[in-house]
């Protein structure tokens, strides 16, 4: 694709100024700046980019508005060079989509109903009575369980477990190895025994969400484990029983939540963070990484918080810098001090 | 089924006395008590559930003994109405089991014993030598390696991994993306690579263990790493080779367990809790949520701990309260302090 | 194998010293000092193995060059007894490869090369332009992405999924479960919606790498994610886009490294560490279990650290020996102290 046609589709569905140099360089891919050749397009943001710019051999930049275009390359200024190199991504990386068609290995249990374009990858097992909508996929050797329901265009990567009865919108995106509505961990010592508190719940899932890869999402007890529209989760995260996750949440890497979390939307979770049974994280709460959010605590809309127990980022600061100080004030004090701490 | 059928049922094959209120109301299901209908029974026990019971609409509540049932509706009265609930879910949402068979797409090694009702679903592959003993249910793309042995009504839950030699005992519960059996991380710094030590040990898992979904339980080295009967086990979860875990454990969602750890009969064990080598976690030992047990120490019997380094309860909470004492009064007495610490 | 065909192996290939004692005595396996029974070996290192030792049954012994055989028995002396077991397991449990061959069941994609003595197990699926080179196992229902390339001798556990154009070198291991380049988690907020930042970058995975079960290794965004030479990764472990590895690295069991995290050669990481986005840990620096390393963080070379945020280890001791002596201090002063705090 040439730099001028590249420049022309983003003026007409993006946001962008047209280009300056070399209008008829043909550009085949994108790469990072510092790995960037004469044909590949690289975007420059900010900060450390804006220094790395002026080394890179990539065939045409995307540059701020402002950008100091000197001495002069092939570039294209716009207001989000960001936003504008995920937009020529979908040009020049256009998503390679699979066949429509049901791979003569997968096995269809009775009355699986499969929309129009679906496509259906080798081994995969679909239950009775599950429902496909349009345009959907789903790969490889994934598992989908009796009744579950699955919207229009979504994207179940391959080796997916999906059980019974779990409700998915459209555009839900699964990536491999996830695993949906298997049992919530709800025991009862009963004589010394623990005896399982049955787990006949549902999952709802709403539109748009993504969930990352070796993520578990357990489903209900009694009533409903549900996760709202636009919600993006990372990997290998854990999501208890009964949690009801609003809309456009995020929620990092190895975090796990307990049984009944509320999360309200737009909150932002860290990574590794633990949320306790029957915490409720508030709209736009944003939870740093690593944090430990206790039973039943209330994280209130808006706040910024860290630690364990997890407490306003400030206070938790504060803290961090007292200890600090105390420890440096006694081993200035007391010379002896680091001969005796070793041993703690 | 009707409220007095129900109730008989109870009484019968659990602790109630019989119902007050319409006995031939019709229950179809079990819900929350915030989501229940007419035709649903739901459960209450005490605290939060005691004042929501009033303005639940199920058409049934499982209540305790002393219930004020003011203004009279249809309940059932019982000691345990939540153990009433886990037993009233087994009758009116029966278990859904997989016809017994061999899927014909199943793969079956040589030597391969599959005992009485035995299920085993499609794209299943089952190694040389394995035996399944009556009633185990194998899921669908779940892989079993040679000379695996599973005991009784067994439940391996779709696309889950048994290495080759693992044995499993009765009634065990495997859900799915489990992996067990995979070696244990032993390498040796030789000449500056590194090499290896062979896992060749062996892994012994006792009656009615459930693991949860994508959780992994390594191979020993040498000798045996093994789960005690009863023990549950959430998603998630690290279990590092020659680990002796004893009888009716529980351990909590992301917690890990390095190699060779002890933990002994009825201990608790949180959520994303981490266990150096060779600690002994001793019997009713209790580890807080995020907890980090070092390596080689021993937790006593009965002891409640918390943090990292995991202390005892009382110790790590007067310790926050310190810190935050000094915060405060540090912050009161220089107004100056916050900015400075601002820079932490 | 008896004895004296142990110990002639072991000075040819290792290094031993010759026998003492009965060299026809019939060894069978490997086995720990307190399982081992006469047909058994077993190794004798330092500390508690010295004392136990001295009550083992095993058969034959492998001991350090000075210990002191009294009253005698049958031992091989060496100056490495666990690397020369290591060497004597592959003796005793030779690996036992699978049959070359593709199964019948297996499918794959146009274009696919298959190199000599390739084995690929049941139900695996291999997609279009897929490379495998000689010797390497292809576990059963493992997904094999469009052109992916894999190396010489490499082990692709059962259920494992590599995305599509994933490189791996030669010896690779992959333990069942691990899902090797799925999307990164890049999404960024665009009128209230959260959208996706297309992942089409690269994943490169070294020579004789061991990747554990269940663990996530993201693609790029742009660019690359690599893992260098040598370098291994227990269980559940997540790698997160465009993520440098470097080479002969060690991280431990549910470690978590977010974007553009740069680790050097030999560098240890412990396990359940979390590494903030593009943090960089120099050559042989050692992260201890459960830190926190904060986004952008700089871990200089060789440094020892722990806590989060983490710090060097010798300042993390004194804090928490301060924080004890400070709370025990007020214990002591203030009687009423616990009660005031059991609130905490």
């Amino acid at each position: 694709m040439r730099v001028k046609e590249l420049a022309g589709w983003l003026v007409a569905t993006f946001e962008a100024a047209s280009f300056e140099g070399d209008g008829d360089r043909e550009i085949r891919r994108v790469m990072p700046l510092e790995d960037a050749g004469p044909e590949d397009l690289s975007f420059v943001s900010r900060g450390k980019a804006m220094k790395l710019a002026g080394e890179s051999k990539a065939g045409c930049l995307l540059v701020p508005a402002d950008y100091a275009n000197d001495p002069p390359r092939t570039v294209i200024r716009t207001s989000d060079p960001r936003g504008a190199m995920a937009r020529a991504i979908l040009k020049l990386h256009p998503r390679i989509e699979p066949q429509p068609g049901i791979h003569p290995t997968a096995v269809l249990g009775p009355g699986a109903i499969v929309g129009h374009g679906v496509s259906i990858g080798p081994m995969a097992v679909i239950g009775a009575g599950v429902k496909i909508d349009a345009g959907s996929v789903i790969g490889a050797g994934s598992v989908i369980g009796d009744y579950v329901q699955i919207g229009k265009r979504c994207t179940i990567h391959p080796r997916t477990t999906v059980y019974r009865e779990v409700v998915l919108g459209d555009e839900v995106v699964l990536h491999s190895g996830c695993v949906i509505g298997a049992d919530g961990f709800g025991f009862v010592l009963v004589d010394g025994i623990y005896e399982k508190f049955p787990q006949v719940g549902r999952i709802e899932i709403g539109n748009r969400v993504e969930i990352g890869a070796n993520s578990c999402v357990d489903r209900a007890a009694l009533g409903v484990t549900s996760i709202g529209d636009g919600t993006k989760i990372d990997n290998l995260v854990h999501i208890g029983h009964n949690c009801r996750i609003g809309r456009h949440v995020v929620i990092a890497a190895q975090t796990g939540l307990s049984g009944g979390v509320v999360v309200e939307d737009y909150a932002v979770i860290g990574g590794q963070v633990g949320i306790g049974d029957k915490a409720r994280i508030e709209s736009r709460a944003v939870l740093g990484s690593g944090s430990g959010v206790l039973t039943s605590k209330i994280v209130r809309a808006g706040q910024v918080v860290w630690g364990t127990p997890a407490r306003p980022l400030k206070e938790c600061l504060e803290q961090m810098a007292v200890l600090s100080r105390l420890s440096k004030k006694r081993r200035s004090q007391e010379p002896g001090a680091r001969s005796q701490n070793s041993g703690a």
